[in-house]
């Protein structure tokens, strides 16, 4: 494959009809191949969860530094040393964040029950007493909180995400207004899936900006707080500080997990924020359960040791991890950068590559795809009820499949990204 | 102390009198003592957790014998090496069963969550559209179910429970007529607190009984399914198949724990019923998890080795437990056994005794006792509301404290028993 020098839009028809030949015959040669490539989700490799299989030997003794019996019940804030870590790397006082499960995707689902059920510690009634909640859903974003929040039945209001945070003027137009609008998402570092993080600036407007609703929710998933691909660490806003110095100390709710730090499967989940919401969410916790897994906690703190050993365990996840975001920016700044049919993100951090294609065409290209055996998310899987309004974007996870199939992978998006343009042209 | 051969109604009044300030001159030599001991939770003791360290090294790989990392995202039913074993344990196929994280209260939550926000799958709409939902509780019964209700809203109606299982005629009366009737709490197998089991006629009973909900659910908490205390290894009657037979497949939603088998706080949970039920909770669970902790279901398999395994690691336990019970048998024998004041369980199996006292005088031998250090779970928790009516229940959990403290808390609480039933008839 060479790249083509001019952008398609100035082609005449014969020689947009004879790039689309040479992108069929290339096409053709792929599905050849017969691969088996997959770039839906970002899964850690089996060389990035080899990095903390010294987990398995942990921990040393069952009983915590301050005496706890971690393999027995109770603790429900869970274990202080991994606490202690992580509020550490999260800005927040230990007191301020709560070890959990495995998942913080389900202290999230966790979190919206309680507010369904209960309402915040700011609210005037249950969430679910409401006649109609909504959330504000910057897009693309995660498909995961969009069906969490249709599982609630909340209505989404999508802006778009831009690459210093979400359009914070459309998020503040809707918020001061609106009474039902009681949340929005955001994961404020490396997003899900552009790659993009939230500005200090952005992270103030929202923690300031009025809001009708008087109980009015930041879920802040920072699931990739510490998930850097370069050198340079970019800092989270401190949205809870921020949060509090406005006189809305109960706005952000913040959450974060080892999940893509040691294992996906087998880390730990975390939920922080102002005191009164931890108290609040403890409270509720209580009465359906008796305590989280401290032994996990401890070994956690054991393997890290402090902040300081998650960021040089991070630094090894870079280590693997820079060399598959590089082969997916050559493919794609090599085969189609002076096309002007697709853009894309050039993320520092995270797991994902968000790509849009012409307009129209991004079903196309995932369905060509898949006919030469790589697997892509499926379009628009980044919006709310998966419908991407432009049929333009793709989410590229490159975390997973070993380098070569990376580049083997990418080899096939791009070709059928080309041969979907020049058909969409020529149609 | 001695115990007296005579009950004390028949004492007369100057007798009495003098049996209340011998008790008073024990209580004070014991208050004097000052002892610090604990009788409140079903927590296993610290020589019972030491019988599963051998999870500390386990799993020996974390590629499960399926072919499964079980370190990476995934696999939202659990382990199948886990769900096998524990199948096996509660007479249910594996795919009636899903493993879960490390709390069976949980996922009772959870369950009681998909059917407030959604119905069952025999629902007409969900539970939480209901005008009132209320659910049978026998008493006494576990506090923790009852403040999990409380959290829904749900209203509790009582019925008692017999040595056989939870009066029968009383249920079958109460569901036949009153819609609003959803559900029941059952532990089947040495129930909590009374270490009752119930009969096979009356889980057939119940899995036939007419019910004016078409969606009503008995929740079997099978928390003791394999605690037994003797060598006669009572067997918990097959409710899911018993409901099949009768025409109400998903009647039945079975819990379950490792939580007393290995470690209290880093177990694995266990929610089992019909398919139908089965795939209706992984669905729900879909929105808000992307998978369990595996390689603590793989640790586990691996610790265990087959459902043999676990009955064989139980009869350890068994050797620790039983002199703890005898203990408390042999003090509430020996004290009071002839005063006609108190009655009392004799469990075959489970964490706690049952202990009845004169009515109106719970209270007061549980404040007796605190002020002689001897901690006990406060009146009426084994009743909705925390209200015992009779004031006449106290829940004896002996597994804890080391032998030697079980003793010494028996003497404490025979003695307040004998004061605060003097004190009473002396009123």
């Amino acid at each position: 494959m060479t790249s083509d020098p001019r952008p398609l839009a100035e082609l005449s028809r014969e020689e947009l009809e004879a790039f689309a030949t040479e992108q069929r015959t290339a096409y053709d040669n792929l599905v050849a191949k017969g691969l088996k490539l997959d770039l839906t989700r970002g899964k850690p490799s089996a060389d990035q969860l080899e990095l903390s299989d010294g987990l398995l030997h942990l921990p040393k003794s069952t009983t915590a530094p301050d005496g706890t019996d971690t393999r027995n019940y109770g603790g429900l804030a869970g274990g202080i040393e991994i606490r202690e870590i992580y509020a550490e790397l999260l800005g927040l006082e230990t007191d301020q964040l709560i070890a959990g499960g495995n998942s913080s995707l389900t202290m999230m689902r966790d979190t919206l029950m309680y507010l369904w059920l209960h309402g915040g510690v700011d609210s005037e009634r249950p969430w679910g007493r409401e006649e109609t909640v909504k959330f504000i859903c910057p897009v693309p974003g995660y498909d995961r909180h969009f069906t969490l929040l249709e599982w609630f039945g909340i209505e989404m209001v999508t802006v778009p995400m831009h690459a210093d945070g979400p359009d914070v003027e459309a998020v503040a137009a809707l918020v001061k207004d609106d009474p039902a609008i009681k949340g929005m998402w955001l994961v404020p570092t490396y997003a899900n899936p552009t790659g993009d993080t939230t500005s200090q600036e952005i992270a103030e407007r929202l923690a300031s900006m009025p809001t009708a609703a008087p109980d009015f929710k930041i879920f802040w998933d920072n699931a990739y707080a510490l998930h850097h691909l370069t050198p340079a660490e970019t800092k989270t806003a401190d949205v809870v500080s921020l949060a509090n110095a406005a006189g809305n100390p109960h706005r952000p709710l913040v959450f974060a997990s080892t999940s893509k730090v040691t294992y996906a499967g087998a880390g730990v989940g975390f939920f922080g924020g102002s005191k009164e919401n931890v108290a609040w969410w403890l409270d509720h916790l209580s009465h359906g359960a008796i305590g989280p897994d401290k032994v996990n906690h401890l070994r956690h703190a054991e393997f890290f040791g402090s902040a300081a050993g998650v960021r040089e365990h991070m630094a090894k996840h870079r280590d693997l991890l820079a060399p598959r975001f590089a082969a997916v920016e050559d493919a794609l700044s090599n085969e189609l950068g002076s096309l002007g049919i697709a853009t894309w993100t050039k993320p520092a951090g995270g797991y994902f590559v968000s790509l849009d294609v012409l307009p129209g065409t991004a079903t196309r290209v995932i369905e060509l795809a898949k006919g030469a055996g790589v697997a892509l998310t499926p379009a628009g899987s980044a919006f709310p009820g998966k419908v991407d309004p432009e049929d333009t974007n793709i989410r590229l996870a490159p975390s997973f499949p070993p380098l070569e199939q990376v580049s083997g992978a990418m080899e096939v998006v791009t070709v059928c990204v080309k041969l979907a343009a020049a058909e969409k042209l020529l149609a």
